[in-house]
């Protein structure tokens, strides 16, 4: 009989051992390392012949190392003869390449999702990608997990919500995000607009919506630099909002991310366990939310050939 | 009309300005950067359209990096309508990756080829693959080049060569390799024999061929931690050689490979510099002598429709 099998990469061992625990399952036994001159070297420890494998790895940083683990992965499984091979990949790397903004630009997100397919996986699952498009980037089922209901989890959790709450998207391109966040919140949603009323001028923060006196709760896919997001709670403070949280899916914090972080008046930064956080990273305002009942749930569903979208169209629990 | 531009990615831009130079063209203007989050961000900064485009990158460490920065820079060209995109990949990264040696192992090196084919790659020029089947694993012309000769020169130069000179292959799987060399040098070959007489008893260094009194010019593809090279020259001693020369294209030089070289009877590494050493790499034994004009007269003779054969199997200077 085929059996169920998931292996961990080295990007996010934490969440899927969270996974398969709620799966039911032992992690498979593989062996990531590198040889001496970096080259990454897989060695599946356990026979998969025949069996439905789910291997879990976020294209997190470094991301092309992460990439080429999986990506090697997929043809070791191939060639020992896996019956499928499922991707579940939290957070997709390179998603924010996903169009020519510019000429002579490379459109990255569809070249990994090429090279995913291309390496032999069968089934994608992934959650809040920066853009729904990039699942039909590939050509083979892509199961889209959204957080939203798993933040607004934590916020229900801590009695926010209604109308004295307002969910606030820090640009005119999440509006679908925080109004979903919103329909679980019960709350009303606001956008920040930035305009440069002139060419030369200061980009101006302007705030479709009101915020005076209510709790703002800023929502983004990836937390980056987090810039964005901070210069949209001081504006936001500025507005008189009563106090201000920020949540997203992918924790990124690359670069000044911990620093603006701490300095901003945003009272927790609320995120999920997409991507692994180092202990410097783990400051007391930033708040992880697992994932892994989602993507355990999800994973069952898929084996037992069950729809996965009513997990996140409901409140999840 | 078509015109014929180079660009040269990260992994080598000395050696992309000697084959350019070679050519007489200018290399192309291309910035390749990370973004904060350490993504990669290729900017091709003039227009290639219509134009037979050729690339320089080594997949040398960091590998992963060298070769996703290839697979976007093709799909980037690919998208901004090139005529032909061409790969000049000195080093070929994750060779040794090309068999199936255990259950479940990947086939990295066919993994590779596949990716570099897919993203869009119409050819690919490439030197003294670790094996050559690796052609084999491609679906678009390859022009596989052999630096033997321009290894040869340095010793032909130093009145090096003949009957007082042995070629030696540090194992049994190099012997075609030496051979080669054996002939530009007119001198005899002779092979180390590694064998374990019985199991748990320490590997036997025999020599097979004589090397008693005269000068030995070990010889291997790559050259990684130098273990292999280093006892070949220990032994080579010991068995009455007068002085021990080792040459091998790629300069991989990972982990131990400084010290253990130092420290070794041999006089000088002869490498070529199809891998770009950092200064810390660059000790006095270490030669590194340029592949710059075979891979420059490589591409034009592609350029013609001619092929590139001659170039290596006669002496190229
Ligand atoms: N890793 C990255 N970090 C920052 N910006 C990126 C990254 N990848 C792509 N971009 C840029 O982000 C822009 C798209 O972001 P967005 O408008 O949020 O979809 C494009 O102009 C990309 O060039
Ligand atoms: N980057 C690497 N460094 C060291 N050994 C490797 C590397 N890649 C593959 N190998 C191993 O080298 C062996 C093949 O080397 P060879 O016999 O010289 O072709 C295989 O057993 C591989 O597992």
């Amino acid at each position: 009989d085929p059996k169920l099998k998931i292996f961990a990469l080295s990007s996010n061992k934490p969440l899927a051992e969270k996974i398969a625990k709620d799966v039911g399952v032992e992690l498979g036994k593989v062996s990531v390392n590198k040889f001496s001159d970096g080259e990454i070297r897989i060695n599946i420890e356990e026979s998969i012949r025949g069996d439905h494998v789910y291997v879990v790895q976020s294209t997190s940083a470094p991301t092309n190392d992460h990439l080429m683990e999986v990506l090697i992965m997929i043809d070791a499984l191939k060639r020992a003869s896996a019956k499928t091979i499922n991707i579940v990949m939290p957070y997709y790397g390179y998603a924010r390449q996903d169009r020519k903004a510019r000429s002579r630009e490379p459109i990255t997100a569809k070249l990994v999702a090429n090279m995913i397919t291309q390496a032999g996986a069968d089934r994608m699952l992934t959650l809040d990608l920066h853009a729904s498009q990039i699942q039909g980037f590939f050509d083979i089922p892509v199961d889209h997990l959204l957080g939203a209901s798993l933040l607004a989890n934590w916020f229900i959790d801590r009695n926010l919500g209604g109308e004295n709450t307002v969910v606030v998207s820090p640009d005119h391109g999440g509006v679908t995000r925080a109004r979903k966040l919103a329909e679980f919140l019960k709350s009303p949603i606001a956008i920040i607009d930035k305009r440069r009323p002139k060419a030369n001028v200061a980009e101006v923060m302007n705030i479709v919506g009101n915020v005076e006196g209510k709790t703002a709760v800023l929502i983004d896919d990836l937390i980056d630099t987090a810039g964005t997001i901070t210069l949209a709670a001081d504006a936001l403070i500025e507005k008189g909002a009563k106090e201000v949280y920020a949540c997203g899916t992918h924790p990124v914090f690359s670069g000044p991310a911990m620093e603006r972080l701490a300095e901003s008046p945003i009272k927790n930064m609320v995120v999920t366990d997409s991507i692994m956080l180092p202990e410097d990273k783990k400051i007391d305002k930033v708040v992880q939310v697992s994932v892994g009942e989602l993507m355990g749930h999800a994973i069952k569903r898929i084996h037992e050939n069950r729809s996965v979208s009513p997990l996140f169209e409901k409140q999840f629990k």
